[in-house]
Order: structure tokens, then sequence, then C-alpha cells
């Protein structure tokens, strides 16, 4: 515990989608987690129950948009719902993985940009304020019509690699669209950024055709970096590729690890990835080479702030 | 087919919950099925793309919201924001099957009134009117914010049964709360009508204690008539108990035959019970004592007198 | 006077339609009652003026929806408009008798569920909350877009009939719509529950065609239960029925003594009808058999707690 | 009859407070009024009724906000609820007399800009356009959110006057406010304008302390031009002290002639007041002083123009 | 400094349109005014930052509508949205001169009534309250759908002239929509009142064609009594009538100085103009005959007094 | 002319940012460009009127966010505003250039996310669609909440450029952010890409320290492909940059050609600049080496097609 808040003023409640993340913030802010109750009619229709007054309180709903998305996507809507019915005076959002945010633009006929669709739903649920943790385009913050909190997982991972030699170490992005953001990672940790230059064959398949930026050969270890891994396809193309061009390690670190599927075990196959880093914006799994960062700190720090009328602007993500 | 509209004036599409019912009311309209493509990206998201241009037209889009309900509302929420966003004139959502509307009040603290919730949410995504068969209850008409038409089945059932011999028949309720709807009924069959006193001793568990209204003694035959059938526990309970009033032979009419798990083989089991007769609000199974009457003859009705400036006054359900 | 607020940071308004309850409310609370200056223009408009500054403060404004209802209606939408305007910090509707609530359903073509309409009229002004008591049916309370308190008045009349002798007394409840409260009510005090079997003959007449449930053979008192009397047509129906069977003496109880015309006076022409009990969600008369509870502790109490953050879960209605 | 719309694509109907005019505007439209069944539920509700289908069609509803006020403002919100919820295509709210005009600036505090509520409830109950005559003041226009037509009486007035030999008539405003729309008419008729320079002594006294602008004396006749006469009070004090000036006749123009209590023998008791010309924007006795102009050619013109997409700019009244 | 508000509750900004007034109000509440860091973009567009934290803040932006009204008014709304995006708990838009409250009606077809326009938009972007001085109609107020606080600049000109021998001295009122405004002025002084009869020859010339109400022939001096003067051609003009029918010395008494073009210098030009008496709601050049009273201590006192929960209303704008 | 649609069913309007364009748009449409009177009132505001009637037609209204950028928002959101209270049936914002687009995110503490605001402006004014050419970024499409049609030049370029002779030419991005959108269009053209990796020194200064992708030595001709040029700063240093690697010719190609300041001049001034191809969504001036696109073709094309309800799909912008 390392804040304490005012347990009477707050209420922090979970979804089912992660509750040891809510446990942690609620711990981090030194204030109990309290009781949601969820079951389902014999119909499949949800129901839940807040367990205890949100009466003139602010209320924080911890719920991670991962899979089964459309549950808990419904779950927090109904959520948001209860808290507002209740006469909850605030009632924040917190969802450390935006999974919508992918579907952030209309790159194919009568599609949805879904990204603002669920944006809207949530306002039209109740929720006055959001927060959430390194959405995958930094254009999908002006999605949202109530005030949002856009944290970054930055610090925390470079925290955690300067602590390590990282002589030989260049760092990758996975695709041209991250290589802004892998750039700035990079700058910070003094080491060169190379990206995958990615070609898409199917709706599930990549190739990579080779790199862009700095030359990977001369180097002994990459470090991938990259927002979001679900089925692990494009990292393990991408590591076979640095393995041929002479890399003999890899690093991945990655903010939202969804490995989904067999997604995890197809890139530990590869015994070069001596090391998978990434944060528990969704469940994670225990593994010796994954280590998982908490976003806990960062997220109960930023309610701490919030609470207490403080500037949360060093917590941001700014246009990464 | 019964009627025709002009094709290039209106688009029908079907979610992925009853594809059969919509192709059934589009070959009613004699206009064809447009078609619907659902996939999901690896993190689980649902990807949908309408297969035809919905500009400046009327879009009807049929999605029951059986089972896995929340699937399917978030597709139905994004179906009409595609619509929306590809400036459709109107956008219909024909919901055969409004399952949340048995959320309709609030019998508990903090709990969601999710007939509510969901008809915002359904005005959010972009409904500009609804279509829906047989509510839990009348009052959930008014939680829709957009014109909604609530159609019968019940005109179907008569229809169904007035063929029949109903000599020695007693129309019996559920519950209480259905008594009037089916008082209703059996009054346009001739028949008397009963209502089975349930207490409930568990979630998962009723009891019946007896019947009030018309005595069933000297009756041979029982016509069961409810709303929604999913467990099927309360009409296995309710015919256990009329077979031991004397009763010989059950028959069992009721629009939304969910049938989750074992519901309808716990039915069937009983060999008393020699007809189940429901409707296609969701989809159904083949049986031998299983006859399903379509809805799509009065949503396609309810259609065409919409697009035709008709009044459809005469398919409604009127406060049963 | 129980409880005390801060008078400073509150406001009590009373519309015209019952002062005195509003009186009761302030006075249970301990703060005083803010004067409403109420007059017409010349040309029938009403022009009304809050007589406290209302800037930054919670405002409740008390105005019982009781005859001439729409004068009281505009009445309140002004009121409510004025705070709004006023920059008062809440806006708390308080209205013990909300008798759209019948109007709940479309049980015809073209009406309007006024329910809802009214509901939406309310926020539309500057409504942030609603507080009423024992609405027609419970789903009324998914109409309000603005959080709902929904508070019971059966602990009142429980509290009361628990202090009386009531062998030989069944609870009664005057129409099958009424039937599941009735029951409840009467399972609190141990006694049994009939319903009546209402025939609506015409718009002004019904007709009792019996009993459902318990028989009432062999009691000698009925305890009719009802939630609104006004033209008092039903119960007294309902009573003379009940004398029919043999019933010696009748209690009347109701949250909503709206007596219209000689509504009152139908009742108190039977000498077996003893006692009337109902609140004072509605101005109410002096009369021997008459007794009156009133509702201002419980709304009290309820703006207390709403005011001191505390649950008031438990004066509640739950889906009676 | 004077224009032909296409029946069956739209529907006028009347609330109860002037079913002759609405009659009026069906015939110069010609097609039928469509009937409007009011009722009131035995707790004072209004229980209303469309009699046609609206369904995909333009509703016309005709209500003037003439007392009682109140009951005819709840009945016109209903009824365009009422077509809302029936899916009428557009709605049009046909308010001749929009009496809360007056209500249109805060000169106290805690006050209601009612003319601005009206407006936003109209809204909130589903108008999406208003037609209205001359109201109080131009600015009140931009209170409405959706288009809002507002017509003239003046030129049916110019047109009524000019057949009149008008030698040694001044035009006279009865108050300083409307000094610039009778300088309008006056300039029209080539006539003379002066003010009357009126005191508020209370709320119901006013006394004139004399003229401004052109002087009186001289002139034979007063031509008194005015928007709104109520009680008859504040015409009755000018045209008294114009008498003591040496005015021999006295004319009275005026829009909305209301005449509430003794407001209409107020003027008639003095016999130099030989003629009373108003319009019908709220029901007219029969008085051989008494001119009535009917507004409805003006308004059903307008919406003959409206439906028929032709400009009605010089139907409309500029800033008067 | 007059009053202390705790400088970590609120935060004060100033648009660039008139920093120095929005220092004055923060001088007067005792607290510091923020920093607004305003620059373009290379292809014009706006860019700003607010310089301080917001977050659960009441804030207070400054910004005066005066030209250029397009870059000001954009940069309003830019803060406004700022704001509200950074989590402000209160958004008061301090708008000293709202020049467009002139576009208050529709007196030609298809023109933009802007004072409501603009009075959503800012509603639109963020502003929870607004704060303006001395709107053009007092039916300006009605336009805004957040509470608006409309004070007024009288007393400051009243407190001005009453230390000065006015032996006399009429007041003159520029126009006869004036005259109400200045007869209140007028009646305060213990002075008479009379008003410009301005005819407008084209968009840029007017022409007094006399004098209505008191006579201005025995005074020596007259007080001109305005709202606003920009071109000065309406001043000018009634000036030279006034020296025309004996008046030797002429006071200029106008809330809002705006002064385009030579404005100011047309007036000066006349040496018996020998006092100009305005505000700086805009920015003031120093002038030997031009006094500028300040409304920094009526703003500040509103802002004062709302910040602690104080009623404001004498400092109001009453239907003037 | 191309197309003919009903001149009395549209009404095209232009601001006074480019009323070229159009008038080509309305001539390729066959129908004439409405009227737009613009005047300012002596205190700087706008006075717009519209010079046609727009009575339940559908107005396409076109204006370019160009410098003035504030002015002609200004000017847009009041012809919206007059369109819409003139009982337009649709209203079209018809915006070549969103210059607003480049402000998407935050990348710094309490800014303004002004794509977002302006988005929501336009709406509130009364806009029901927008048109728009190549936004900065793709996800802006999703700040919108009225269906936007985002339309692409790119085909004009192409169509262009495949009548060269493209021997020994390399496509070259401006920045690591277009470069998707240029390897698109080296792809259509057979052309290798390379993009620039510029840094920002200050805020008016950038320098490039290389290229990624393919070399472009052995190229003796780059086509620079960008979206939109200001001050020309970044595309003089890259192609002194360019010619630094040995190449000897440079074609310039960008949608957006604003060139403000010295922009236009800066390229011109590098005779190796040979030809910049730009579009017409601003005003361009004539010059022996610009050549100058006009989006009226594809403009004209979406109006045509979305007036006769046609897909536009194949105009648009998918995800450039």
């Amino acid at each position: 515990m390392t804040h304490q808040l005012n347990p009477s003023e707050i209420r922090i409640f979970s979804g089912s989608a992660h509750p040891a993340l809510a446990a942690g913030i609620a711990e981090f802010l030194g204030v109990p987690l309290d009781e949601t109750h969820v079951s389902r009619f014999s119909n499949d229709n949800l129901y839940l129950q807040l367990g205890a007054s949100v009466r003139s309180r602010a209320v924080y709903i911890v719920q991670s948009l991962a899979p089964p998305v459309n549950d808990h996507l419904v779950e927090l809507l109904m959520m948001l719902d209860i808290a507002r019915a209740a006469a909850a005076k605030e009632i924040h959002a917190i969802i450390p993985y935006y999974s919508f945010a992918r579907s952030d633009k209309k790159d194919a006929p009568r599609i949805s940009v879904t990204a603002r669709l669920v944006a809207d739903l949530l306002k039209c649920s109740g929720a006055t304020h959001v927060m959430t943790v390194m959405l995958h385009s930094p254009q999908v913050h002006g999605f949202f019509s109530v005030p949002t909190d856009h944290l970054s997982s930055r610090p925390a991972f470079e925290q955690f690699f300067l602590q390590r030699d990282l002589t030989g170490t260049v760092v990758v992005a996975g695709d041209m669209g991250n290589a802004k953001s892998a750039a700035r990672f990079a700058k910070t940790l003094g080491l060169p950024v190379a990206a995958g230059n990615k070609e898409r064959i199917s709706d599930k398949e990549v190739r990579f055709t080779g790199l862009v930026g700095a030359q990977v050969s001369g180097f002994r270890r990459a470090l991938i970096y990259d927002d979001e891994i679900a089925t692990g396809g494009t990292i393990r193309s991408l590591s076979e590729m640095l393995l041929g061009e002479g890399i003999e390690e890899i690093w991945v670190a990655c903010t939202h690890g969804v490995f989904v599927g067999q997604g995890f075990e197809k890139l530990v196959e590869l015994p070069e990835i001596t090391e998978i880093v990434t944060t528990d914006t969704v469940p994670q799994r225990e593994h010796p080479r994954l280590t998982v960062l908490s976003v806990a700190p960062v997220i109960g720090e930023a309610i701490y702030r919030n609470a207490s009328q403080q500037s949360i602007g060093d917590l941001f993500v700014y246009g990464e």
C-alpha cells in the first residue's frame, strides 16, 4: 500500500475480466475492493449486483476488455448503469486494455469504427470519466466524449530494461506503424531502432520482407517492442527473420500480452526468445521466461491523484 | 412470397443469431436477404461488414437476442452503427426475442434495469425504430426512446388451436403474472382459464402449491400458455401438478421457446405432453412433438405496412 | 424533528399541491420550508418565484401530482427550471404521488405512455434525481432517466396493522394485478390472501364475478389492500361482493387516497367499512373513520440519508 | 378550400383548445380534420387518442395555448408524444397563440423564462417543427431549438383597414415596447403613430401619464394597435386618456384577443370604442362591435407551402 | 484585492481578447491569473495550452468577444474544450462583452440568430455556466441552456454620475429600443428622459428625425445613455441633432465602448462632447475625455459569491 | 457538366473560402450555385444570408477551412445554422480541406483535440452529413458523429502520373507517418518507395537525418508525396537532402497545397523542383511549374451518387 484514500468516499468494483488487477489497485490505494455479484438468468442474460452502496460516492469500475470481449463489455456497461441509477457522484471506467482500439478507422466500406461506438456506449451507460492504458493509436483518445486519461506503460518498461546490460542490443518495432513509439523507447534506453517491413498475405498470415531503419547486422540481441500480442504470429515471423539476420537472442516487450490460443507457446517454442516482458492489463499465466510488470501502481497513482486534485499529466501517453 | 417491396429502397441484413428467420422475412417481402460478413480479430473483437450499400435506404437488421446474448447484442449494436455511419435513411432493429425484457424492474438494490439500458444502447448505436414480439411485460414498451412496434404472436396461436378439437380443455397460465394474457387467449378459444400458484424455492427451483381461478378437475386436457421457456423447470413442475389433479394430456404453447440446456428434453420426457407449440423467434430444432409457428409473416407484414405507410395497429400487442 | 441537516446546504420548496406534507418533511429534517410565490398572469400563465437563493445548493422540490394534475405538473416543471437556471447543484423532484404512472403501457393504438413522457419532461426541465412513493407498477421505475428512489409505504401499513387484533381477517387485493403486492403484505401480517376477479363493464363501471386465491368464507373481516383509490367504485363493488360472501367488517388500506368527486362518501356510506387507512401522499380530509399515515418520515429519512451519503435501500419498493 | 394537398400524406389533429380554427385550416387545405379523443382518467390524468394512423406521415397538431393554458399545454405535449411513438415522419406543432411568450426574460431573481422552457418541452415531446403567430417579442423565436415559422397577422389587419376611410385617424401603440411594430403598421396605412406612456401601479393596475410621438390632438379617431388583450385594463385606461385628449372614436386592433374575465365587457362599455378587430388565434365570441379575422388562411398557406417545398418567407414576421 | 478565495480550488485563465481585465478580476479575488499559451500552427490553426492543472477544480475562462470576434470565439471554445477534457469540475465562461447578442432575432429570411447559435456552441464545447454583462436585449438571456448570470453595469454608472452636478441635464436614449433602460437610469439620477427617433437610411447611415418623450429644450446638458458604440455614427448624429436643439454640452455613457475604425475620433471631434464614460468590457485606450469604469469588481464579486454559495441577484440585470 | 440533378431538390452554397471550387462542383452537377451574402456588422460580427429557399431540400454548403481558418469556420457554422432553422431536409457540410485534422491527439497536457471539437461543433450547428478529402490521419474519420464521406485524391494523382514517363523515379514520403500512404501510391505506379527520417529541431525547423526504405541512389528523379504543405520547410529540407544523395529532378505531389507565407516560393527557388502537383481543396495561384488537379469532379460525383442513392465506396479513402 502506497497511498491512502478515505474509504467512505470511494468504491472500487471489479468486473469478472481481471479481479486480481482490481485487487492490486485497491491495495495500492489502501481501500477495500467491493464485491460484485455476477450470475446469469436461465435465458443467458447477465444478472449483476454491486455489493456496496454507491450513493454520492466516486465509483471506480475496473474491467479489462480481454476475451471474451463481448461478455466483458456488456458486464461493464451494466455496472456503469447500476452506478448511475444508484446515484453515484462520479463514475470512472478503468479499462486497462481497451481492445476495441484496433477498430479505429474505416479501411473497408460498411464496417464499424467500433472504438468510437464503444466510447459512445460507455457514456450512454453512465461513465463520467475513463482511464485506459496504451491505446492502439493515440487518435483513439479523441473518440471519447468524457474526460479520458491515457496512461503509459512505457516508464515501467524503461525502468525494467535500464537495470539490464543492454550491450549489443537493437530495438525492433513489429510494424512501421509502431516505429515512432519504439523510437522513443529506444532513445530512452540509448539504443538504435529498426522496424519490420510487414506484408499481410492473408487474414491470418503475415510475412516480413526486410527491415527499415538501423541495420541489425552487428547486433547480437533484438528487443522487440510492440503494444499488443494476440496470436503471436507477427512476433514469431519477425523473430525468425531477425535470427536469419544474425541476431542470437531476442527479448520481447509488449504492453497487452493477450496471447489467445497457442499465442504464447508459438513464442516460447523459439529458444532464442529468452524473455517476454508484458504487463497485467490482461490476466497472465506464470512461466519461467515470462516477466509480468503490474500496471496497478500507475492506475492506482492516477486514481489517487484524481481523487486528491493533483495533476496526473506525467503518467500520460502523449501522442505515442 | 406475399408482398413485394421495391428492392432498391430497402435492405435486409441478418446478424448471426437467426439467419433462417431473416431469410423467411425477406422471402415474405420478395426482396433478397443481403449478406453480413462476420468474423473476429485475433483479440476476439468482432469484425462485421454489411454486404450491400445502404446509403439513403431503409435498413432492416434482424437479430434475436438469443444465447449467446452478449455476442448477439454487440453484433446488433455494431450493425446499427455501420448503417448509421454509412448514411442509411432509416434503421430498423428487428428483435424477435428481446431477452433483456426480463430485467424490467428493480427487485433488489444496485441491480440494472437492463431492459431499459439496452433500449438506450440501441438508440445510441443508431436505431431509429424497433420491432419486437411479445415482451415479457407490456410496460417494457415504455423503455424505448424510438418508435417501437410491439407485435403479437397470439393470433398465430389462436389460428392454430381453433383448428383443433378443444373439448375438455382448460387453459393454464404458468404464473399469476401471466394470468391476464392467458385469460385473453382462453376467451378467444372459448375456454376457461386457471393459473398456477408458483413459489420460488431457490434461484433454480420453483414449486406449485395449487391453482387459482377455474378448477381443472373435470377437464382432461390442459393447454399451458406462457411467454418464454428457458430451462423448462417451471413448465415441468406445473405439468406434474396438473397430472396429479387428473389432467390426462398437456399441450404447451409458448412464444419464445429458448430451451437452454436440457430444457426441451425435460418436457418431452413426460409422455402426457403430446404437443409443444412455439415460434421461431429463436432458432428451433425439429422434433415430432414440436410444432413451430413462424413469426416471419407477422414481422414481414409489419415491415411491409411500415414501408407502405399503412397502419399496423392490428398486429400489435395491446397491454397483454 | 428527528434529524438535522445543515440548513445552508439544502433548500426545500413546495409546489401548491400539498404544502402541509412539504412542511412535515422540512420539520422532520430540522430545516425551514422555503417560500414559493405562485400567481398567474392575466392570460392564465403561471408566474412562480422561489423565495430563497439556491446557488450551489441541493434543492428539494415537493410536489404531488394530485388533481388538478396538469396545473401541478406545469408548476413542478417550472420550479425545476428555475432551480437549474439559478445554478442549483442538485435538483431533487420529490413526487409523493406520481399519478401518471397509470399510463404505463400501450393498450390501444396511438395513445401516450404518459408515465414515460412525464419522466422525460422532468429531466428536460432540470431534475437530477427523483423520489416517489409506490408507483402503480414497478416497471415505471425504468421510465426515469435520472436516478430515482422508489419509496415504500408498506412498512407504515404493516406497523399500523400489526398493532391490531387481526383474528379472522383475510387480505383481499382489489385486482389480480395487485395480487403479488397484497400477498407480500399478507405474509408479513401472517394472514391469507384473496384477489377480486374484476371485469370492466364500461369506462366508469366494474363488476366483480368472484374471488381467486384463498376463500373468504369463514373469515369475518376483510382487509382490502390497494395502491390508489380515485372514484371509489372498485372498492365499493368489491366490498359489496365480500359482504355477500359473509364478511362482516371491512378495513381498507390504500397508499394514494385520491378520492375524487364522491369517492370517499361512496365508501363510508357502507357502515361495514369501519376504517379506511391511507397516507398523505395527497392532501386528506379529517373523518372519524379515516386514518392518515404520514409519508413525511419515510421521505424525510430518504432525503437525510441521501444528503449524508447513506444507503437508503431498505426504504425502497423492490418489484412490488 | 383554396389549396389541395394529398390527404394520404398528411394528418391534421386538433387539441381541445380551438377545434374550429383547426377545422378552418383543414378546410383551407382540402383535407379532413382527423379526430382526437380526449377524456380523463378518474385520477384527473388526461387520456388522449389520435383517431387516424400517422405512420410515416406529416402530422400537424393545432393547439392554441389559450386558458386553461396548463391543460392545453399538457394535451399538446401528449399529442406530440403520441405522434412520435407512432412513427410519424414529421411532427408540426401549430400554436396560433403561444401565451408563454410573455415570460421571455428574467426581470426578477429565481423566476422561469417559461417561454424557453416550453420551447424545450415541445422538442422533448417530439415536435420537429413549430408554427406560431405574432410572438410577444421577436427574440422568442430564438428560444426554439427546432425550425420555427413565425407568421404575421399584420397583412390581415392592413388589408382590413385599407378598405376603410382612415381620414382623421392616428395609430396608437399601447406601450412603448410595441411602438416599433405599430410604427410599421401605421406606415403601411399612411398614418402617423403615437405611443402611450404606461406606468404600472400594481400587478393589476396601470396608469397612462401621457403620449410620446405624434400628438393626437387634431385627430378624431384613434386606432389602437396591440398584440394581446387579456383583462382589457390597459386598453381601457389608454382609451379613457385618448378620449380626454379629444379623440372621438376608437378602433382597437389586436392579434390575440384573449379577453379573460370581464376583459371584453370592459371595452365595449365605452361607446366610443366602435370596433374591436381581432383574430381567431383563440376562440372568439360573437358581438356586433367585434370583427374576427381568421388566421386559418395564413396558417393553411404556410402548411401548404411547407408541404410543397415553397418558400414561406413572405408570411413571416421579421423582427416586429 | 477585496476578497480571497482558496487558490487551490479555482483557476482563472484569459483568452487573448483582454488579459488586463482578467488580471483585474484575479487581483480582486486574490488569486493568480494562470497562463494561457496561444500560438498558431503553420496552417493557421490555433494551438492553445492551459498553463495549470484544472483537474477537479472550478475553472473561470475570461474572454471578451471583441474584434477580431471569430478568432476570440474559437479561442474561447477551445479553452472550454481543454478544461472539459482535462476533467475540470466546473467550467465558467466569463464573457464581459457578448457581441453576438445583436443577432437576436430573424428580421430577414434565412439569416442566423447567431446569439442563440453561439450560446449552443458554448455548451457544446463544455461551458457549465456563463457570466456576461449588459446583453443587447434581455431576452438573449433565454438563449443560454446553461445557468447564466447577466451582470449589470448600471450601478457603476449611477455611482459615477451621482457624484457630479447634474443640474440642467436630461438623459437621452439613442434609440426607442433603449428607452426603457435609459428611463430606469434617469429615474435613479432624478433626471427626465428623452429618446431619439432614429431612421436607418442605409446599412451604414442613420438619421434622427426628432425626439420622443421629454423635450430637451430648456436643458443645457444631455447625458446620452447607450449599451454599445461601434462606429460612433449613431451617437454622432444624435449629438448633432441635440446641439441643434440648444443643448450645449454632451456626456456619453455606454457599457461596451467597442469603437471600431474611427469610431472614437468621430465623437471627440465634437468639442461639446466633453466626457465619454465607458467600461473595460473591451480593451480601452487612454484619452483625456475618456473615463473607463472597470467591470472587474462586479465580475469578481459575482465569482466570489458564486464560489462561496452566496446569492448574486443584486448584481443582475433584470429585464433592462 | 457530367451529371444532372433536379435543381429544385438541392441547393449549393459557398462560404467565402473558395467560391471557385463550389462553382466547379455546381457546374459538374448541372445545377446553379446559389448566392450567399456575407457582410459584417460594425462590431465585427458576421452577417450572413443564404440567397435561396432551402425548405425541405438537400443543402450542400461548400467551405474549405483554409486561412483565415477561424473566420471560415464561424461562417460555416452560421450557414449550417441558417439551413437548419430554415427547415432544410438534409444539411451537407462539404469541407475539402479540414485543416483541424492536424490536431488529432493529445501530445501535450491540457491541449485540445481540436479535430474532435470542430466535428462536434459542426453537428451542434446542424450538419447532418460531412464530406471531406484526405484527412491528416484516417482515425479522424471516427471523430465525426454524423455520417462522413472521406474522399480520396489519390486516383487523381495516379491518373496524372501514369501518363508520364516514370523511368528512374522513386517515391519519397516526407515523413514516416506518411510512409503507408506513399507506399500504396508507389505500388500503383509500379515504383519503389522511401521515407524521410525527419527530426524536429524546433517549432518551425526540421532536419532530415536520412532515409528509410528503398535507397534513392541510382534513381535520377524523386516524386515526393505528402498530404499537406504549409510553410514548405519540410519539403525544402527533404529536397536538399535528396539532391545531396544524387537525385537530379524532383516532382512534388501534395493534396492540400496551403502554401502560407513564402511557402510556395521556398520550393520553386530550387530549380530541380520542376513540377509541383496539387489540388484545389484550397485556392491556388497560377505558376508555370504548378499543376492543379481539381477535386470538383470527385466531390461532384460523390454528391451525385449520394443524391441518387448509389454507393460511393470507390471514391473513399480506406485507412490511408
